[in-house]
């Protein structure tokens, strides 16, 4: 996107995007150097993950980084390194375009030996299993696809009770970790947004995907797709002549940098049709990846859904500059909805139309990007994926944030700051950090204007999927707005010392300008006032030697004669200077990283691999506690309420399963939809003081305790003061044969 | 619209809405009878507060029902009461429509006339200054139109930190009393909604306002506003001829039956204009008030922004019942956004075209509508406004909700129970319950299928505004969604006792279907399987007597032959029957509540007017308490650090204002964005134990308390388990001169 920043989610502009029917060990260990050249922005789409192919996740992990696999790998690290370089020299020396491409064809290939070798390397028992958890999800109602009784549509999905729980609950999180506890400035804006806006924002030009038609049934394709499914059909085909091979070889070593006409070329010489029917495709045309819709009656006034959330920040931002008393840097949050109408959207909650985004603008003084708090996360260590360590076939490295920022890996310590602080909220809510890297942008994957990006990359069943974007956007946005409005989107910073300057000003003459241009008038004044003091000068020079000067607002020319202007000078104490904040921008798809947290907390009973779970973060748990009589029997019915009353005093969501089933079969219930700890009510109950059980979901281990304790303990247990173990050595065991 | 439930917000279908121009009071003690018959439902728009009118509330709602004023008012009621039950007689005996048209006509006049006398008797100060609020609301950024850097889209409206602090608490406390507390199933569908979907709900059809346009300038005007106003300009006009004013008046008692033909034959024969040019109008138009889009690239599939909430809820019915273990009764909810495409929205807050709706949806057994925990809210009072006082001229009257549904005011215990839940939410978030009623919708304003259904209406200056609905919509939904997709929407109903039935089929022969109809034999599958057992009766009996069977699906015919079918016979036991659910609906706006919570909450200072403050509910207040140190010296420092420290530790969200200004202006700063509470550290501070002021905003008061002891009494102060009177009795007065 034009946008490096807001990352999230975000589609290429006009750009391609790259699916690999690699495994999921492939991806895994596979540095994406991928480059947009085009919109200079990458987006990297994660492989699709056949819905057979499982994998022992534990296993990889645990082998990643041995150094017996290292010293295999040393020599292919280097081999790609040697083109690493030599990419990087021809850039540095503006080698011809042809001689950059053939380098990054070899780069590829070297790059494509090293990681099969690391597949090769990696142990290849398998035991996520997707297929089951979309069982359990489906199933139990976390999610499922919208519209299902009218056939469903392809990128919409409605949250069931516990998947909106869910969702809730990491929203929840995310306004305190990062709106409470950094006290941001939080909006809510409108998700219908005028055309003008988006016009403004780069995304009416060019928010789009380039896209072919089936001739005849007029089904839609991904141009970029088609291309690469196509010729990597014929580059697997042991048929095909070797000359097509090495072209189409070619093809896709470059397809990153293909525009419409390249696209058109390729498809009309290799005469690649449609996949469903085999009919002639149309030439690739740009699709706008916006919904379109009318406000009010008349329908020309133009507008769209929000791609993204960041724009109703920047709109707002003299408001909110305001509210913070005129003072920089202060940051702004924004959580709602983000609509992109996908062409042909795949891969679940990872790919949406219609999804939440939770989205931060961070406005700073250019010249100053260091951040105060920076001291308090400068030990915390993170995996990072620099762009030299992908162009040197390295893997990503664990390091702190500080050192990261130290050594200028990481740009400045705004940047780094807010890095930490989303590891941070993804390690609290569930995701796995030996599944999380922040991977840098290389220099042409990022916009024009980003100064630095670094996307969190989660490691899931679909490989590595980029969840939140953090980007410098330096001052891109406030200052497209502005230009485009005229309205000042600046902040004002105090001068080290106040200083003179010269004022000149083209003062008009507002009656003689009205008669003479009607409502043009507004528009000369503005323009007038707008004029640098060289311009002042020049059309003062103009008007006196030639009696008239030619003033330029947009397309039109106003003639004015010296009678319309006069021309002052003054001088005056200037205290501050004006300067357009640059954008550090935190961008988080919820969706994503549900997901991700979904697969991460997935689990199988070990002997039953037919009885799932989800081992959720009690923090962000739908429910946090189920209560289980083992008995229909009335006798333990004020046991029941009393324990209802503990947990209710102590604001514990719970579930009371009464039914029929066993208590087994109970437990499994609850722990299907990540219940994380199980009170029992039992006959040993009712003996005085009454006692009921308490079962940790995860290891299915109990104890007995006092109901007078239940509520503190649980409720230690649920806010992470107390571990499991620690209830385990302060309370007797409780072993059942009914699990 | 089609459905009288989800009124909230909702705009009449090819209806028509009453503005009027008549003061607060009039409205106040309006009972509004309005009609709309077209659509089966009434939508009324309150009247237009002119900005410079101010009142006096707290007057109003003294002399409200005083016996002096109510013998005045007897006679006058009385009369109404005439009417009323003449319209009455008229419709019961099936009058001739004109007839009853006039005696509505008279019923109106009569109404008015008491409306007129109670503005007389109210007394006439006033205090209440919209524009003040609004300055107050705009200046602190609570909200303010959205893009306005760029012009500004009336109807839109973005939050800033306040107003969305203000909105997210609201909701919060929405999601505790009503899905927390009820274990309500919450969802979260998409705001995407396919065609298919809304033509079935009927907003395709019928969720349009009739519109006119200028001729020459395009200018859109809604056609029943227009020509009210017209006639209105014509009425008060003193040269106007005396017939004219008739024949108008008679139009306004029509206005609100009328259709497209009747409004143009209106427009065109007393020759009205568009009011901003002067210019000849279009005839009306029927504009549909959804956002159309489309979703994916093809173009030609059509879809909308949902209108509102519930229809998300209907199509998930089937998961939520099984997630809910097949049980009735249940309820779900759902919080999100709804879109309506006004044709000229004004109003703030009141009427917007992008806003957040809160929907529950219960089901339940329709032969059984009791509702088990109704009796802990017997006896909760409220403010009933139902139709029989409307037709009688009697005032909203105080009842029991337990009453009201013994009587049968109420239609049955649900609606009742979620009634008085509804005024008790309202109620706990900030709403004056002495300007909340309940108003029964009259019998032709209510959908044919709704079975009762009572508006919250409060009392603001926009008039008695409409902002939840709580709507018995039978089964209509259901019965429309499981009609269009052929999806069985029902629950299971145990049978007293099992019964044996005869079961007859009409089984194809699918292969010779195939053969014979092609891709249309599935059509006819499910046409067969549909047949009731007469119809199968019939069908056999033709085959075997004409050898053929012509078979009507939609508007096609199939020819069947006695080869392609067999009729089995046989004969089950079953358990239970299937029924459709009735729905009863609480839907919330919740801008609107959040309005008249700003508007019910906003004080002026006695003695000094000028200094404006919100006294907010502390449930909901954005910020619970300020922290101002009485001047910048450093030796304050670790005061205002453990200050801060305490209220941390309780959870409580604080601002510390530090900056220049005097401390009389810090408080007015924090009053105006009603922070309830604020801890002052002053040299007293230091003396050990440190002791700190806390002041309570809304009456200025404070008292001196340990700083040990400030968290626990604000979380009491804030939580309102301890009244503020309380904490004085407990803490020594601390007096200022500084306010």
């Amino acid at each position: 996107m034009l946008s490096a920043g807001a990352a999230v989610l975000r589609t290429v502009v006009v750009g391609v995007r790259t699916v690999q029917k690699a495994s999921f060990a492939q991806e895994f260990f596979k540095a994406d150097t991928a480059v947009n050249r085009t919109a200079g922005r990458k987006k990297p789409i994660p492989p699709r993950f056949t819905k057979k192919s499982k994998l022992k996740l534990s296993e990889y992990l645990k082998n990643m980084a041995t150094p017996e696999i290292e010293a295999q790998l040393a020599p292919l690290r280097i081999a790609v390194k040697e083109y690493g370089d030599l990419v990087r020299e021809l850039k540095a020396n503006g080698a011809p375009k042809i001689d950059i491409d053939k380098a990054v064809v070899e780069l590829k290939a070297r790059k494509k030996k090293l990681e099969e070798t690391e597949v090769a390397l990696a142990p290849k028992e398998a035991s996520f299993d997707r297929l089951k958890l979309e069982d359990l999800l489906k199933r139990r109602f976390f999610y499922d696809q919208s519209f299902s009784i009218y056939g469903g549509v392809t990128g919409l999905y409605d949250f069931g009770p516990m998947g909106c729980a869910l969702k809730a609950n990491m929203i929840q999180e995310w306004r305190k970790h990062f709106i409470l506890e950094e006290g941001m400035l939080e909006v809510d804006c409108t998700s219908l947004t005028p055309e003008p806006v988006l016009k403004a924002s780069g995304h009416v030009d060019r928010f789009a995907d380039w896209m072919v038609k089936d001739l005849k049934t007029g089904e839609c394709f991904r141009a970029d797709h088609l291309i690469k499914n196509a010729a990597e059909k014929i580059m697997s085909d042991k048929k095909a002549d070797e000359a097509t091979k090495h072209a189409l070889q070619d093809v896709l070593a470059r397809l990153e940098g293909f525009d419409d006409k390249d696209m058109h070329e390729v498809i009309t010489k290799f005469n690649f049709k449609s996949p469903s029917t085999g009919n002639d495709l149309t030439p690739p045309i740009a699709f706008n990846l916006m919904f379109p819709t009318q406000i009010g009656p008349t329908g020309d006034f133009k507008a769209y859904l929000r791609p993204e959330t960041a724009q109703g920040i920047f709109v707002n931002f003299k408001r909110l500059l305001e509210f913070n008393q005129g003072k920089l840097p202060f940051a702004a949050a924004q959580i709602g909805l983000g609509f992109r109408n996908e062409i042909s959207p795949r891969q679940g909650l990872i790919r949406v139309r219609e999804f939440t985004m939770c989205e931060i603008e961070h406005f700073v003084d250019p010249s100053d990007k260091s951040f105060a708090k920076f001291k308090k996360v400068h030990s915390y260590p993170m995996l990072l994926f620099s762009a030299c360590n992908q162009m040197d076939g390295q893997p990503a490295q664990t390091m702190t944030i500080g050192e990261a920022v130290e050594k200028g890996i990481v740009a400045n310590e705004t940047l780094g700051y807010y890095m930490a602080r989303t590891h941070k909220y993804l390690v609290k809510v569930g995701v796995d950090p030996r599944r999380l890297r922040f991977r840098q942008h290389l220099g042409n994957e990022m916009a024009h204007y980003a100064q630095d990006c670094w996307d969190a990359e989660i490691l899931t069943s679909y490989g590595w999927i980029e969840c939140v974007g953090n980007a410098d956007r330096s001052c891109y946005d406030l200052t497209q707005h502005s230009k485009t409005t005229n309205v000042k989107l600046v902040a004002e910073k105090k001068l080290p010392e106040p200083k003179t300057v010269n004022v000149v000003e083209a003062v008009p003459n507002m009656a003689l300008l009205g008669k003479e241009f009607k409502k043009d008038a507004k528009r000369v004044q503005v323009a007038l006032s707008q004029l640098s003091e060289g311009e002042v000068e020049a059309l003062e020079k103009q008007l006196s030697a030639a009696g008239s000067y030619k003033l330029k607002v947009d397309a039109d020319e106003f003639a004015l004669t010296p009678a319309m202007i006069t021309v002052k000078r003054a001088t005056k104490t200037v205290h501050v200077e004006e300067i357009t904040p640059s954008v550090i921008e935190p961008s988080f798809g919820i969706g994503r990283v549900m997901y991700a947290v979904l697969e991460h907390s997935f689990r199988q009973r070990e002997g039953d691999e037919q009885r799932t779970f989800l081992a959720l973060r009690p923090l962000v748990a739908p429910i946090k506690c189920s209560v289980l009589p083992i008995s229909a029997n009335e006798r333990l019915n004020p046991i029941i309420e009393a324990v209802r009353e503990e947990l209710a005093r102590y604001d514990l969501s719970y579930r009371v399963d009464d039914s029929a089933g066993s208590i087994g079969r109970r437990y499994a219930r609850t722990d299907e939809i990540g219940i994380p700890f199980g009170v029992t009510v039992d006959f040993e109950s009712e003996k005085l003081p009454w006692t009921v059980t308490l079962r940790h979901a995860e290891s299915m281990e109990q104890i007995r305790l006092d109901l007078t304790e239940l509520g503190s303990v649980v409720s230690a247990l649920v806010t992470e003061k107390m571990e499991w173990t620690e209830a385990q050595q302060k309370y007797p065991k409780f072993e059942t044969k009914n699990e």
